[in-house]
């Protein structure tokens, strides 16, 4: 079973935390153990972990990622976004995370991030979870 | 089972659309649900998933690859070709795609690309079949 | 199951082979045919698939990372690591394997590597083992 989960973005580049929301599904889904496919299916927005505690931190992965791929980069797409299409392949669509007694194995501070590079937008996410209940 | 696909790259950088293939595979395997892992061997070519319509796109992310980690940085390795080893860390090695209704679940714009960064060369892909029939 | 491996990293920026390790623990799951996630519960170091021949190459990679993504960078967060982040969410904290007459199937010039981007310090890396024995 596939869960598709809705998000809103709020401006062009953000980091939503989403770990609450992968791990209602992996509950809901009664596996004990196994591991968790969690995809988005666009291409200027993808999937990363990274940092649950200081938002600092997400500001300055964004500010990092804007200064190896500026938005204003002498593109040829006509659409102008070409610096967000290449931030999502950067971070990648997906995540596997490994589920441990009901859980996803995060590490202490790891959290799972849907990260815009060209909102705001409607966003979709797709959580699916395998293993033995 | 795993299926091994044949690739020649025409130039030194390129994003070939192996989709068609890919989706091939999960055809022939007949799984209806599940997922599909593909990966490639390589270590100065990866694989990432994006927009399949502009073929600009690709031109633009080759470029912005380039500019981020550009081939003539001087580099130690004696084959000179430590840029595309980084840009195939950066876009990665492998893709995992769910599967619905025995197909792959990509997004509309979404397709699934081959990285060259060190051609033109013979390039191979893994393609394997998870789930249910 | 779960395997959970210790590594001590002796530096700020090192990439560690742990590929012997990682097959001990497909050796010792007697699975023949199927894949291995391996997974860093942490968000300052990464995994990544290269080469395992010429060590040149790493230092190539964690330079061509430093220079991206610079160590002192106007960063907001208070510990200073920032860098250590962006390049770990750079080349990702799991890499997928398959898995073929009991031997991971890698290319024949790639090895798996921790890379450390914020040592020294120690590690932890998961593998479980997924398919048919």
């Amino acid at each position: 079973m596939i869960q598709k989960i809705n998000f809103s973005t709020p401006k062009r580049d953000v980091m939503l935390d989403i770990t609450n929301k992968v791990e209602e599904c992996v509950k809901e889904s009664h596996i004990t153990s196994g591991y968790c496919i969690i995809y988005v299916p666009h291409t200027t927005a993808g999937l990363t972990i990274n940092e649950n505690a200081d938002p600092d931190v997400q500001a300055d992965m964004l500010n990092a990622l804007d200064r190896a791929y500026p938005w204003n980069g002498n593109y040829k797409h006509f659409e102008g976004n070409s610096a967000a299409h290449i931030k999502a392949t950067t971070v990648g669509f997906q995540q596997v995370v490994l589920i441990s007694e009901g859980r996803l194995l995060l590490g202490r501070w790891q959290g799972i991030y849907l990260c815009e590079f060209d909102g705001p937008r409607q966003r979709q996410v797709f959580v699916s979870v395998f293993g033995e209940k």
